[in-house]
């Protein structure tokens, strides 16, 4: 899909960083997801990232759909990241981690908890060489307590969390199982909450001289989207329970068929909007129908309620049900796909939707830069590079190593 | 429910502030939850929070379910916040939001783009009473774009980032429609992504001397969390659908019915995973089934063999499917309701769950703080409070607000 040439973002790999967190350096010891989310967000607010993959790569290289022989999600997935090879596993990789570390401000790193301590890389160790050093981690379960141990798979951090049993129908409606939120949701947020943690003891450092730990476990990222439902519990011995496409205390607010099979979503859950969506839909009396009137009785009556709203839209296209809902001003959307982000003039105005220049995939999609932020490169810098791509660079660069060291260490494996 | 004492957490309310962002003043001009959830989390990583509320108190007060008059809901999402009242459409609020403006670093604020610049707190207004301020913006589509003054109702919002779309059943297996996330995800990836840029700022701030501006729009933070998906559609026009219970690109790994009728979560999506759990099932030929072998085949299968798992588990409750799992070392949890959150060991060894004191509610549960830096206070300083309930407080310790000055203000209806 091409964009607009005035649509078109060029990049210039080596572009001078921009962005709040220009300056700061951030070595990733990650794979996966979650501490490369963190880190790629770092990067988009303009910190200087090193990423070592072992000299394999990354399994997310591969992951998903392919394109020119790799995972176009790669190009977004290691943007803004210089890409460095070791095997940590390797007893000459420890001294170049340290020596990498003495110039980082922080470190993300998503082992097992334990891991990098059992390669020598424990705190102790890592303090050892840059004493002001934040330190993040991100796990399945947290670095302590009794299950740190177990294996982190990001379905079950996110049903741990609560997130599984919420994403359902409404018990009675169907048999199928719980819905998967359709993202690395869990990874995702950890990997966000991980960016902020560092950020945060940063900021600390900055006045104090103080570094940092940051420790973030999937299922407790997943657990604080929780709302009220613990203290509601605690209080009340409530447990809440899925409510579909629905929301548990508003109504209606769904997803309705069009006749051509799309989803629309229909937010009419107050009494003005709900008179205007009844006199829409031709039947002006069901809002003064006594099973729909207040939010109350509405949600109380929400399956027929919702009955009767689709019994309406599935005859109409999903054009002129959007035209109808629109000229009603009646808040709606389609379900969009990403097809429909990527051409969505707000998308589009907002730079959410840009087109790069990747070097081994060519013209490439890449989403915006969240939070935006004044000043905030809204292009990225570089998009993901090859297996070890910065490898003469980034370790040239160390007081030290000169070609010859750099020879040996790929000699030996390290590299 | 009550914690054993040893898990009882007290709070002392006017506790001293630590964390890394102890030292740092926020000011909410926030409702509902983007905002509002933002500042609770830089509240408990240390900020002082005052939130701003109308005289008729931010409606989250209400929501959720009741309990002693108020939400539960709210003892979590106004902890660590001192709250003071403000009729914003009063002409003498304005100078009061600017004299708190000068004492802050940061303001966040969800209001509707430009509306509080039609209050006469414009940017620049903003500026001139505190040049080097942190601003950051909560809002459904952004500050600017052709969409931008379109209402923002948190599900839209949703469904154009993408997710809602992608959290449903796999075309062609219900006629139900896609599922709410059943929390809102919207506003709270907002909320973090909102804390994440206000930090930034504040970091190069510390640098700099340079303020800041944050814009984060509640559906684009959803669509940051959508992976390749924006790649793969540019370079192959693949429109990612969604899977249900299931990931599109592993198997098995779905929820399953136990005999009592408890949704358990299996993921044996590896060659020795899946090996296992056919051996568990007393099926150990389906490993070698050609149907089965290998995850391609099994993900071009997934129907059949999610069918053959389920017809397995049916026959056991959940207690015995659990241990057998357990027993075989297959990953697997039971999908966790707030109950079971309450009462997991390894929340609780991390103080996930914590009970403490309201002033208003009597012993509530919190949830813990996430993410965890070395430093931040285990336990909320405070709870939320009641409206106004530090008005005196807070403004009597701006410079000139004295007894009298703050009755007048009273008496004018401005509190």
């Amino acid at each position: 899909m091409d964009l607009a040439p005035n649509q078109t973002a060029a990049v210039a790999p080596g572009t001078e960083a921009r962005g709040p967190l220009a300056g700061f350096r951030i070595l990733e010891l990650g794979h996966y997801v979650a501490a490369p989310f963190a880190t790629r967000l770092l990067g988009d607010l303009g910190a200087e990232v090193i990423k070592v993959e072992p000299p394999g790569g990354d399994p997310v290289r591969q992951w998903g759909a392919r394109y020119k022989g790799s995972a176009p999600w790669w190009s977004v997935h290691a943007r803004n990241k210089r890409c460095i090879t070791l095997d940590l596993k390797k007893p000459g990789a420890r001294e170049v981690v340290l020596d990498l570390v003495r110039t980082c401000d922080a470190l993300v790193e998503n082992h097992r908890p334990g891991q990098l301590a059992k390669m020598g890389l424990g705190e102790e160790v890592l303090r050892a060489a840059k004493p002001d050093l934040v330190i993040a981690r991100v796990s399945g379960y947290g670095q302590d307590g009794p299950d740190r141990d177990k294996a982190a798979f990001g379905v079950i951090g996110e049903a741990i969390g609560g997130l599984r049993h919420l994403t359902n129908h409404a018990p009675g409606t169907t048999d199928l199982p719980p819905v998967r939120v359709g993202v690395s949701i869990g990874d995702s947020v950890a990997g966000i909450y991980a960016a902020l943690g560092v950020v945060a003891a940063l900021l600390r450092r900055e006045r104090t001289g103080q570094g940092g730990e940051v420790d973030v476990a999937l299922s407790e990222s997943i657990f604080s989207l929780l709302e009220g439902a613990l203290p509601e519990y605690g209080a009340l011995g409530a447990v809440r329970q899925p409510s579909g496409g629905g929301i548990a205390t508003a109504a209606p607010s769904n997803a309705y068929r069009s006749r051509d099979g799309v989803w629309v979503l229909i937010a009419a859950n107050s009494e003005p909007l709900w008179r205007k969506l009844a006199a829409l839909m031709g039947q002006p009396e069901l809002a003064a129908d006594p099973r729909f009137s207040g939010n109350q009785q509405r949600v109380a009556h929400v399956r027929e309620l919702d009955g009767l709203i689709n019994a309406w839209t599935v005859t109409l296209d999903a054009a002129a049900l959007e035209a109808a809902l629109r000229g009603a001003d009646i808040p709606h959307t389609r379900v969009y796909t990403v097809a429909d982000i990527a051409a969505d003039p707000q998308m589009r105005a907002r730079g959410m939707v840009q087109q790069v220049q990747d070097g081994m995939l060519g013209p490439i999609l890449h989403p915006g830069v969240v939070p935006r932020v004044d000043g905030t490169p809204n292009a990225p810098r570089s998009t993901g590079p090859a297996v070890g791509a910065d490898n003469d660079a980034v370790l040239g660069a160390l007081p030290g190593y000169d070609a010859a060291r750099i020879a040996a260490l790929r000699e030996e494996g390290v590299l």
